[in-house]
């Protein structure tokens, strides 16, 4: 979701992290997020980050062992990024999600828009991996979970109706995302981005608006 | 987008498919769905079709010159559904819309939800091959172009506000459609792609309620 230009160190303690391991988790997440997983090479990456063989051995199992350290790395990011949005008591619960998906864009934008590395390993391998599929799902999970919790504020705040799952509505949130993440990768630019997100936030708004009686902006 | 089930022979004409080939492309479909591109062996191909190496080589390139004709034969279905459903004067347009991501839906239920193959190649490949990254834009946009038409007569008949741009309403659903079918791979479950249909038909139709001073539903 959220993705490099972001992360910074992705550990939660970068300084207990080895340099070594750091630098390959680093230049890892970069080629997975542009090649995917099935087209990156451990020797490449080996190349690209001048290290030998039996370091990356000794951090990591194997490539998928790699891999999955990752997303671990990349989810640290995205937590890091959610947090700092979506607690910001300075800001009206639905400005704090479309502050998360800004930043988001932002790194996006930073990489050339290479789209989300969920989307991208998910749709690539959960046909033919459990242990990704599993993973990438429990991902998007977490952050749909953290967003029902804002949209819950937003609920008690009257920015969106009493009436709504804010579960439902944090997973559709998530959801629309990524295909609007996809979409910004097929075309390297942020329209679609921009489009969702106005939609969504405009929708949900709307809705609160028409059930308490008051003229909604109309949806365009 | 539209999947195996609801394709039948993709070819326009399958009359005129050499047999061979129409076999490679059906099981390459499917392989290619479920496995992705790097994923998908040619020698695994072969076998699975009991057809011999000259044989593929007599219809393909190499094994991209493949893929991209399977996307074609895919698209040929896809296509063939958006008109089957979009010009059903029976229908109200939204409700032309609606009945066409039911019977997409359907299809990804007979897989066994594997999403879509344009999110799925898009996803693996748009960041390693410009000719996938264009070929798959290129899918969507036919897509969506469709999609706008009939929210244009959406427009005319009242349906969606006179002041909706429907090129950027059919382009947000098609990529907020592939974003719940990506949720829908990773759990293999439908429930993405309901809760999507309902937000978007119910949002734009109450956006047009309430623009026509209306009492629209609320959004759940």
């Amino acid at each position: 979701m959220l993705a490099l230009g972001a992360l910074g160190h992705p550990n939660e303690n970068p300084s207990v992290m080895h340099s070594t391991k750091q630098r390959l988790i680093d230049a890892g997440l970069r080629m997975l997020l542009e090649q995917g997983y099935n087209s990156l090479g451990i020797q490449a990456l080996l190349e690209a980050t001048d290290t030998p063989k039996g370091s990356f051995y000794h951090h990591f199992g194997d490539k998928e062992d790699f891999a999955l350290q990752v997303i671990d790395a990349y989810m640290v990011g995205v937590h890091a990024g959610l947090d700092a949005c979506l607690l910001d008591g300075a800001l009206a619960p639905l400005a704090r999600i479309r502050r998360f998906f800004e930043m988001t864009q932002e790194s996006y934008r930073q990489e050339g828009y290479l789209g989300c590395l969920m989307g991208g390993l998910g749709q690539e391998l959960s046909g033919v991996s459990e242990v990704f599929r599993r993973k990438i799902d429990w991902c998007l999970s977490s952050i749909s979970e953290r967003m029902a919790k804002c949209l819950a504020q937003a609920q008690r705040n009257g920015e969106i109706p009493a009436t709504s799952n804010v579960q439902e509505m944090a997973d559709l949130l998530v959801d629309c995302w990524e295909g609007a993440a996809l979409r910004s990768r097929l075309r390297r630019n942020p329209t679609s981005l921009n489009a969702m997100l106005d939609f969504y936030i405009n929708s949900v708004a709307a809705g609160a608006q028409t059930a308490a009686g008051e003229q909604p902006r109309t949806l365009s």
